[in-house]
């Protein structure tokens, strides 16, 4: 028997086999086309595993409050074909007799980097991904953080910086983090990709700004023994110390945290966190049995 | 045996006796003066009953952490003669066989309003004061939550609304939350003292604005099943309703919630939250041995 992990993005599906040692046998990454093709996809490469349990960290905003109807499925996603979509109800239907653990995309690798990576050994972390959207996952007493529904902290709001007038680019906030932070806000600002910006573009210390002050805001509600930031614009190698500058300078002194190089850092599992985690998921509901 | 409670604030304390069952036996405020005189005068009130808890909930910020040296101390707080004040070790001292719960004065506020008051019956819940300063304490799973520090809400940053050029009044962050938002802002901008602006002042839109704006920020990082509000401003009657609209434009459906004349209300332990919630600490941790 096997376990599962399902990395569930809007533009791919990651897909890990493990055995109940965790030995990665078969990975794969899928396009996330339509919710029926995709899943199809995502069943066919599956079938050759009987699995006990998969865990699935999904993309969001999603239903987690298990005593409501809406659990387990995508909520008002952009995403087009995935509004309302019932993932474990369909996961659940192919596989009656597979535990399926549900939770967000950023949970998950906030899980991973606890157990494996930059907070192994804490038992608290919360994980920030800086992409295309901004999301944060919460590990707390060893656990996922989840209430009547998930952390949504890429859509706080900021205090904006005193020069900064871009209107921001989220449809539901404008000016929120994610608004202002996100990787696309690189390119509206500037009008060059993120990816193609000097490094000493002044754009960068602002999104240190706001990335620094969110993290303050963090430390102040949440009170994580770790944060980890991983996604796309922290590529940027020389990023991480402007952010950590930015949250010592927001912080003011105000709450004593530990050394800011070891309170904040980059992901140790790139682009494995989430994956990660979610074959720890399904690897801890099979120990539990 | 009895139990104790004692709300610490800064300007009184609050110290209260009950038997096993809850019932009050005797109630008293102390001046916050010096600490030697303040404690004395604590030590004289409790004399003659023997207590096996006391449950302190304190005005802050406080070390919480009970690996560290600063647990049970009062730390960088303004209060002349109380900065890195060992309080649970003087009580300790004093009360050798009484077990001492210690948290900040929200928190047990919160703890008081999940058992007893507003949010009794619910598993989590977040009591947010707004006065002399802001401050939060948060419930969750039952349990007071606490990290490598407790919650310091008041201090996190918030986005200013476009017309507002107050500087606002936090030594530390300027216009933090409590720098916009507490009394002394309200004094500070239209130079009325806050229970002596009339209820149809602009300035309580503005107030309702941010109040409201801070607690989509702790929805979407907490995710708690409600939210309680207290302390000095919120007696004005008509805030709650003006913070109920801010908070829903400023959600702008983003997050699901209760309806939110249910999710934000004011404590249903006025003035009572924080004492109760101590003596509450003190009679289960009796009830656990």
């Amino acid at each position: 028997m096997y376990i599962g992990g399902i990395e569930a993005g809007g533009t791919k599906m990651i897909c890990a086999v493990a055995d109940e040692s965790m030995t990665v046998i078969d990975q794969t990454s899928i396009p996330t086309t339509s919710p029926a093709e995709t899943l199809a996809a995502i069943f066919a490469f599956f079938a050759p595993y009987p699995m006990r349990a998969v865990g699935v960290g999904s993309f969001g905003p999603i239903g987690i409050d298990p005593h409501q109807s809406t659990y387990g499925h995508i909520l008002a996603t952009p995403k087009a074909g995935w509004q309302h979509m019932d993932v474990v109800g369909a996961l659940k239907n192919q596989w009656p007799d597979t535990e399926i653990i549900w939770t967000t995309d950023v949970n998950a690798a906030a899980y991973g980097e606890l157990r494996l990576g930059a907070a192994k050994g804490k038992s608290s972390c919360v994980y920030m991904t800086v992409g295309t959207g901004i999301g944060a996952g919460v590990v707390r007493d060893g656990e996922l953080f989840q209430g009547i529904g998930h952390p949504e902290i890429g859509h706080t709001f900021v205090k904006r910086h005193p020069d900064d007038t871009y209107p921001g680019t989220c449809p539901y906030h404008h000016d929120c983090l994610e608004g202002l932070a996100a990787g696309p806000s690189l390119e509206g600002r500037t009008g060059i990709k993120g990816q193609d910006l000097r490094e000493d573009h002044p754009i960068w210390d602002l999104q240190a700004y706001y990335i620094g002050q969110a993290l303050v805001n963090i430390t102040l509600t949440l009170a994580p023994e770790k944060i980890i930031l991983g996604g796309g614009v922290m590529n940027q190698p020389h990023l991480l110390a402007k952010i950590q500058e930015a949250f010592v300078q927001q912080m003011a002194g105000y709450m004593e945290t530990p050394p800011v190089n070891e309170y904040i850092t980059t992901w140790a599992l790139p682009n494995q966190s989430g994956i990660t985690g979610c074959l720890l998921l399904a690897q801890e509901k099979v120990a539990q049995k």
